[in-house]
């Protein structure tokens, strides 16, 4: 050994010692803080072509807000309700007091929050336009009720903390007072975020992994332009029947397995179903009316995006849960890829026996806007 | 240089060179995946000589469940009715599914799921028992509603995920509804977990700091051996006035700074106010009505530990906000602990022209139990 080489080994040696002490150290420090950075600040770019919170990765809390435009909010009152909107949105998105905001210090933990501004058919009407959205057909399996159904204008409020999106709903819900009432507001909920790795599908409260076979890079299916359209379904779960069910029957209403959320034909759950496969009598293993069976769409470009939230209401005194899912898709067009779906899942779905419709609405999404605009400029003005 | 230590050196320079490489990916990981490790196996243990879910750091969502006992739920039926709960509860904030889970997948991730199992008055009335608890007094601030106040048997379920809570939820109230009705469930949210730093003073939908001046590792003041009391109060926020309020108004109202929750008297949140300050004019700094002037306690073994939650329900169709706290708090005897607190509050707290009592119960906690016993064991045996 040289003496260069025992100097640069001593040299490696000592550097090494170090190193081995800040590694320990940092294993330390995650010991003692298994907890990531504080995610309260991040936050979700507001302004754009297109508005945030449709292929904006699922926030852990949402709101869902509907009004119905006072009588004389006319297509003026309209645009300056808009304006207060936008701007308060994006303030609060950036984590920025609304500006009136009364309790500034709630805004400073925006969580990814995002607001999302969606018309009804009522508001196009109000402001002497053509709806390109219409309620959808009744389906004979809906039992709708007025009090979740409709709206002539939509605020989806998301975050990854609950107190983010009340303080949003609050200063959001007093921009457009003036202008409107309330019409229903549903809270819905997925996993707390962290709870599992990012990205994993969420578990709905039929326990079902639900959003494995969704669009993944929202692609053209999603924008027409940059405007989309959203459904919200209110779907009870009539989880009391649903639990008499034996596992492999919830297996088979649905196609795909509890656990891994992999298609009955097997694999793993991202594995595509195959629906022509048979077994040993010759039946299909994907059984012709489960869920997924009549909700799949092979072509990409008319796929949905779902974007549903778990809700979880009090249950009654007899203890018969009230929970259920809002069902939210983002679609370009309703007609040509909602509908269709909706139409087949409608006429045969195992699952209908366990879900009931009881909301119901229809918003048209328009274009993002850049700093300084508002959202509905393009369609207002 | 020895060849002993030339071989130590040159070794040492090879383990420091496999630990830099560690420690580079380790931060390389770190960079990509700025997500902590999933915590949604995380638990809390079940079983001891104390219930969990009092001294256990707060969870990101709760649920309040109170019953009332049907007519024939004598003694024995309480006690099998215990045995089903204090089973199920030990195997689900284990990540183990309940006994009869019907949606066992929902179980695995229990996020520090926690279940705190308290008694009513009317519990020990059925069982024969004189009860160790009482209704509190009405105070005159009080608009109680019967919708939202007292229960025979009180659960608390709380976890960093609302999904865990509301499948724990689901799988209790099972077991509950051959002995009880649901009386009612108040539904509440913290800040979600890793919004803020772990152990950071949440904040209510009033935007203050709410929680700094708790007792911080509870101390003989919570615990009469191994049992407490829980004392619910619902109090809905009017935050419509409250946002008429001046910030210096607000934090006059509270004694406290609303952005750092320092006491006004300066300093840092946890600073101790000083009551005896005055200003230039001989006012005292801390208000003589201020909520924390009159909710103050020096004495250590007579405080509370404050747990509460926030509540937001639906807005009314004139964008009225339903917010609130779940005021929850455990004290060793609510007679020498809350109710000075409460008894002076009552009577003069400028915080009570925004803030209305609208629910109210009182619970007995019995002890924990060892596995294989249950709780309530040492109550009704
Ligand atoms: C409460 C009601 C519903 C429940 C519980 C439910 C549940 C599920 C589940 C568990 C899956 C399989 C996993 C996945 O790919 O996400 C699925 C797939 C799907 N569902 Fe639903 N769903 C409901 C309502 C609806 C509605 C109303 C629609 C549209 C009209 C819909 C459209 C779809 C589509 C398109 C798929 C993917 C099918 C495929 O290509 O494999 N679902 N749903
Ligand atoms: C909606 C109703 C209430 C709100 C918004 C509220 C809010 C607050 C705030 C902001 C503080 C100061 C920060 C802190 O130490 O946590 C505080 C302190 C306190 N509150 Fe309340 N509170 C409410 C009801 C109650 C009730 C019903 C009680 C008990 C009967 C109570 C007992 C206390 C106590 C003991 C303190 C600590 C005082 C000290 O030693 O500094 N609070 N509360």
């Amino acid at each position: 050994m040289s003496r260069r080489g025992l100097l640069t080994g001593g040299a490696a040696a000592v550097g090494g010692a170090l190193v081995g002490v800040a590694t320990s150290d940092a294993l330390q420090q995650q010991k003692q803080q298994p907890q990531q950075q504080p995610y309260g600040r991040q936050t979700e770019p507001f302004h754009g072509n297109r508005q945030a919170g449709i292929d904006t990765p699922p926030q852990a809390a949402a709101s869902f807000l509907a009004f119905t435009l006072h009588r004389d909010t006319d297509r003026d009152a309209i645009g300056r309700m808009l304006r207060l909107l936008t701007d308060d949105a994006a303030r609060l998105t950036a984590g920025r007091p609304a500006l009136g905001d009364t309790d500034a210090d709630l805004a400073r933990t925006p969580a990814r929050l995002t607001v999302t501004v969606g018309f009804g058919p009522g508001l196009y009407r109000a402001a002497g336009l053509r709806s390109p959205v219409a309620a959808l057909p009744a389906f004979p399996i809906d039992r709708l009720q007025p009090r979740w159904t409709g709206g002539d204008l939509l605020l989806q409020v998301c975050a990854d903390d609950p107190t983010a999106v009340a303080h949003a709903q609050r200063m959001l819900v007093k921009d457009a007072r003036p202008f409107a009432a309330v019409r229903w507001v549903q809270r819905g909920f997925r996993r707390g975020r962290g709870v599992e790795a990012d990205g994993a599908t969420h578990r709905n409260l039929l326990g079902q992994l639900d959003g494995t076979a969704n669009v993944r890079t929202p692609p053209g299916a999603i924008w027409a332009g940059d405007a989309t359209t959203l459904v919200v379904r209110r779907i009870r779960l009539e989880i009391e029947t649903w639990d008499k069910l034996s596992r492999t029957d919830k297996e088979l209403a649905v196609g795909r397995k509890l656990d891994t959320g992999a298609p009955l034909t097997g694999g793993k759950e991202h594995d595509e179903p195959d629906f022509s496969a048979v077994d040993s009598v010759g039946l299909p293993v994907m059984p012709d009316f489960a869920h997924v069976t009549r909700a799949h769409v092979s072509d990409e470009r008319i796929r949905i995006l779902r974007r549903p939230y778990s809700y979880d209401g009090e249950p009654d005194a007899g203890g018969v849960p009230d929970s259920g899912l809002i069902f939210a898709s983002y679609q370009a067009d309703v007609g040509a890829q909602y509908l269709p779906i909706q139409r087949r899942l409608a006429e045969q779905d195992l699952l209908n026996q366990w879900t009931t419709p009881i909301g119901s609405a229809v918003f048209a999404i328009p274009p993002g806007c850049a700093e300084g605009g508002w959202i509905g400029e393009q369609v207002l003005t």
